[in-house]
């Protein structure tokens, strides 16, 4: 286990403690398999142009973008956390926007909001801009009639709430088997790691930095017709990013596992 | 749909409004499927008896319990929660203690956690006796590595508590599919419906209800051995359920359409 | 302490137990202290006489309506909530309507909010239309800037959400020292006990129900201008209550000893 | 207002957006008004030496401790919170070593507690250790029965309790006036700024950091006896802080105003 050693205190993260137990984040790699329920859209380009940092160029699809619900469960290397589901577990409500960086194509997130303090502070690590919020999105079932059976073609739903407020509202209508995952899904986050200054005169600087993942693994993907509401509650910069057009809907499971980061170059 | 017409207004509950549509629950029939985990023990059986009612008899398996936590999406009839998510689901823990009516085999509720309003109050309406607490159990995956495969052996975990306080703890290694469902959870439940008294010298009667459940569905059942810990967190009462014995653990899924109540008879 | 004897098991309400420890609701009188920030304002008056059972009229000022925001603390008798103030403290919303009975001037209730269970649960056992939400409102300071100072003027906001959506929005400034307490928060509540049927053909009657109250004492009120937002979040019954015209706002503390209900006569 | 300037991204934490409105956090300086209730105790002195970096001593009083419960109010400059109180309030529990450097006395956090997610996120920017919890502590009553009164003796109670387990409970009996307020909490607090190493062999360095304060106001303190519980239900370093013994306890209103942080020297 990878740990900051400080001075005689220990700790991947705060809180720091004698034997380095204490901290909120485990160290990576963090194991990862979830559900997804995903949206297809687009929003007006030159929004989308104003979340990218210089570096990133919207590319061929100006305006690409998705809205992602997912329930995730994840680990540690070694596992501390599957017995203990509470921790474990997690729903997530994320935006992303296409975007590329000297061709390669790339995802950005501009907003992301959990309900579980521990993927809250790793994404700040990570520099991946996580937020509290309350997130629901429909489950599958096995058996019975309260959803969509497991499996099969079926309607999917997902809210997402801050603050007592409501965000965002999704159905997929997953009627019909797709050939491929949908490409934002594919494509590495790239984030902009950002330290608050605190010192007086302080200016950390930004970078910009992508994911290392291994063990990508999608299952079958089930696709169909969509809807996207993305509401006002925010500021103007969040509501600038409305759907314009919205586009299909998938729903399958994912699974990652999140290595490292690395500098873009 | 059955409504109660309170004069002008209206509603199944409490609010009552002038259409009817403020009512927190919504009538019966409603429709339940849900993933489970559970385990059977056994308790002292003087104790189990001092939480039946004279009507009801241990029967022939004195002290026979279980812990069942289960993950629940539901829906009415017309269905006016599934496009809202967070509405439709909830995790509930309860325990299950062995009981005999006329030598009719039955199952007690002394206890039951849930973590959201509207199966905690329909809880009360039926006599089921649901307090608030929060639960949590693993999920299967069906991809990568965070989890116990979907459909196959592994380990589950299951975990309550309320008021800060950890009250139980489960862990179920699936490892063979059983060849029948786990018999605490074939029998119908039977509730005492408790009304507190409120107006001075009121003495409300206690009734003893049975639910009427059709639609009844057993997904697989995957068994094992398990473990389960209750901890000294609440009053006596509680703690006088310990477990004596663990015995087997089961994994599945199960749907019902809860009806009605019927008087024991 | 009042005890339903229900057999051998023992509880104000559920869940019964052998000792009646157990219960979630312990029996009155419940002593309550809390600080206030009300709004009184008007709504359409056809609305609220919809509101309203045929045994009560709206009386002499037709559509008279108050919007509540109270953070309460309480304690049983014996006082068994003191020392865990997790259990003895909770936040509330409600709205009241003015009314009468044969001359007398009542409030009615048509909807309330809470974000702890034992005041939801104690709410339906009274006939009071308790649901759960998030519910804030500004607390008085005594050294720094951080809000208004204690016992002076200041202003103060309170907020409302269910399901993770805004319903209200408050704000008062007070400003002066009232002589008097706000006409709505002096008058008897007066509730529809009501039991939804769940026995099949099971018809419960609804009671008119007025609260016996001891120990009302006021602190000082401040009051001042006022506004009140009614968001359109949930149906359509509530959004007809919304505020025609916003008066005057107040600021005090607030205690009663509610000690049980009678019937309305 | 200080912001970083990131390309054309703007906002003094994640997430960046155009306008830069955006971000979780403000920019500093925060306004802080709080109640405080808080007991003295000492832990092993041994123990409290383990959580200092090699820079601090534990100085004349080995193994000086307090348990902190705070509820407080806070705003930014222009303050964009007191309009939304469930924004600008959050409940705290913390622990503090008393401890010094080069002969000036200083205060440790080796853990802390809080509610909300804005002042977990803040307190990792300054390198304060918090993690997400539940806290409560008893309010001060104007009128009634329900707690002890505003501004005079009484028994106050706080508790916290993280992940579904009970981690603390203090109580003070608040007897007298006292004539200074409790010397651990008038000396600064020194952080490490801990930033976890994400790139591939990164090694960020410790800084240990002192916040600088302005507009400190204590209201009238009262001190009695006190009692102090740590349960054992997380790891062993903080159970390693066990109190040995536990002296006053004291309930005050404080406030500050947090400016910016400098690096010890």
């Amino acid at each position: 286990m990878t740990k900051s050693v400080v001075n005689s205190l220990r700790g991947y993260s705060l809180p720091l403690s004698p034997s380095g137990t204490s901290a909120t984040l485990t160290p990576p790699p963090w194991h990862f398999s979830g559900e997804v329920v995903m949206v297809d859209y687009h929003v007006d380009p030159a929004a989308a142009a104003r979340f990218l940092p210089p570096e990133l160029t919207p590319g061929t699809d100006a305006g690409q973008a998705a809205a992602v619900f997912a329930h995730w469960q994840w680990c540690s290397e070694p596992d501390t956390e599957s017995a203990d589901p509470g921790v474990g577990q997690f729903s997530e409500f994320l935006i992303l926007l296409g975007c590329e960086y000297r061709g390669r194509r790339l995802a950005r997130c501009p907003y992301a909001w959990v309900d579980q303090p521990v993927p809250l502070l790793r994404g700040w690590v990570q520099g991946m801009p996580k937020q509290f919020g309350e997130v629901h999105q429909t489950r599958p079932i096995r058996v019975g009639k309260a959803g969509p059976l497991f499996a099969a073609a079926g309607t999917y739903h997902g809210t997402a709430a801050t603050g007592g407020r409501r965000i965002a509202h999704a159905s997929v209508n997953a009627s019909t088997l797709a050939t491929e995952p949908p490409p934002l899904h594919t494509v590495p986050l790239v984030h902009s790691r950002v330290q608050p200054p605190w010192l007086a005169g302080e200016q950390p600087p930004v970078e910009l930095v992508t994911s290392t993942v291994t063990g990508v693994e999608f299952s079958e993907v089930w696709s169909g017709d969509a809807t996207l509401e993305m509401f006002d509650a925010l500021d103007a910069d969040f509501a600038s990013l409305r759907p314009v057009t919205v586009e299909r809907g998938h729903v399958f499971g994912y699974a990652e596992t999140l290595v490292s980061g690395q500098a873009l170059s």
